[in-house]
């Protein structure tokens, strides 16, 4: 699939010093990027709201430790321990809910047992990064090829490549879907209270150039009951190990309805997102 | 019971030579008044959805029709009947679905077609008014018997004194239900796109002293879940002959979700709010 067609954002960009970030809070009427020189800015940037989707949290936190273990290493190779630890700390406590942040953290704190070099632990975060991206298009082949051609898909929230490494894990199957015929009509919710389907996926699917039609959370159910929609795909904050999903307000509303019109319900979330320990 | 109390709003203000509308618009932030002295006046004002609410249109229509025939009647008591035709037909068309605003002008077109003087026109819009005031007042009372005491209730849009001569539809029964005790907990959506909910029933509530959360529309399925919402209280912008009811957008999706948790679901609206023409 021409994956690079549907697929221009990119919301984190490393820069080898520093963590440059799409400010999420200013789309769609703003494209302003932050420079994180700092795992404190990374942490704050996570904090406020600037980066935002479980996934790219993740990568963030995990580009945090490689500016963490850069500044808190001296000239001659001596490594501050207490200081890259509160670094660590920080970080984790920028979004306790997001179960990718901890996987990452812990993902990076490997290397750092192991002595790691800055530049070990740099390549460590840009794999993070990669895989993120793999795992995506990967889930979107598969979930797209779920779908009967000709399909109307609902989607709430943003999952796309805002919320990722890139493409996106249900906005991912909606963009390999549409690439490759399955999907005929696409509608997003403008999920409130933060309206991040208004402000952020349709920004997205805009600038890929998909079609997409904006709806109220509130009438989902319609389209349901009108047959526009066979399919609602959503993504996940956090799974818990028996298949439960935690996920923006409105997605059980939305599940209760697709449930009662027979329409297909797909949660789409990398392996980092099962919480095992619930 | 003690009616006033908790009723204290009173959008519709008939004045004599005007119609003193509360410009809903501009609410919850400003409490401004537009005196209508004409027929196109409050037809404006039916457009511009200055008053909104079924019977409230209702009742607005009835009152222009009075001032329509005080215009149109010159000092000699001639009337100028084509002029008043087109200032009912003007007032017709100033909001075609409100199946409440046709009964309301037929039922005053009876009255003119018996050669009625405006002060009996006069009458018969403050009877309308008095009609709506005191079937609201009745069904609250019905309505709120049917509540388990300690109930928690949830209801969209507004429905309220603002939307009808006062009190209020399914509102009505909510002030009804706290003012008995028999309502322990009440719940108003926001109400997407316009915000009725947040804009007019929270103010409403605060204003007449009833203890109220606001939730975004999405959240309802999450309270039916937990147990917090016992009953799901709405009105009708229109109900078929068969009681198939329409009404505004996430009603549906309600009454969905309410059917899956068995959770009881209220339509409250008076008898012309019924389109026996389908």
């Amino acid at each position: 699939m021409d994956y690079d067609r549907y697929d221009r954002i990119r919301a984190l960009q490393w820069q080898g010093t520093a963590l440059r970030l799409l400010d999420q809070r200013r789309l769609p009427m703003e494209e302003v990027f932050i420079d994180c020189h700092s795992a404190a800015a990374v942490a704050a940037a996570i904090a406020n709201l600037s980066v935002r989707g479980a996934p790219a949290i993740g990568i963030a936190a995990a580009y945090g430790v490689v500016l963490a273990a850069r500044q808190r290493t001296s000239a001659d190779g001596c490594i501050d321990r207490a200081g890259l630890a509160a670094d660590l700390r920080e970080l984790a406590a920028s979004r306790p809910t997001a179960v990718n942040l901890c996987w990452a953290l812990k993902r990076m704190q490997r290397l750092l047992d192991a002595g790691a070099s800055v530049a070990a632990l740099a390549a460590e975060a840009v794999a993070i990064e990669r895989e993120d991206l793999a795992a995506n298009r990967h889930m979107g082949s598969l979930g797209a090829a779920l779908i009967a051609p000709g399909s109307g898909v609902l989607t709430h929230c943003n999952t796309g490549s805002l919320a990722t490494a890139g493409f996106g894990t249900a906005l991912g199957v909606i963009r390999a879907g549409v690439a490759s015929g399955r999907i005929a009509r696409v509608f997003n919710t403008e999920t409130r209270p933060w309206l991040q389907g208004t402000r952020l996926t349709a920004w997205e699917l805009l600038k890929d150039g998909i079609d997409a039609k904006l709806i109220v959370d509130s009438a989902a159910a319609h389209l349901m009951r009108t047959g526009a929609v066979q399919w609602v795909i959503v993504g996940a904050d956090r799974i818990a190990a028996n298949g439960d999903t935690a996920n923006k307000i409105g997605t059980y509303q939305l599940a209760i309805c697709a449930r009662h019109h027979g329409v297909k319900f797909m949660v789409v979330a990398p392996a980092s997102t099962v919480d095992r320990q619930t």
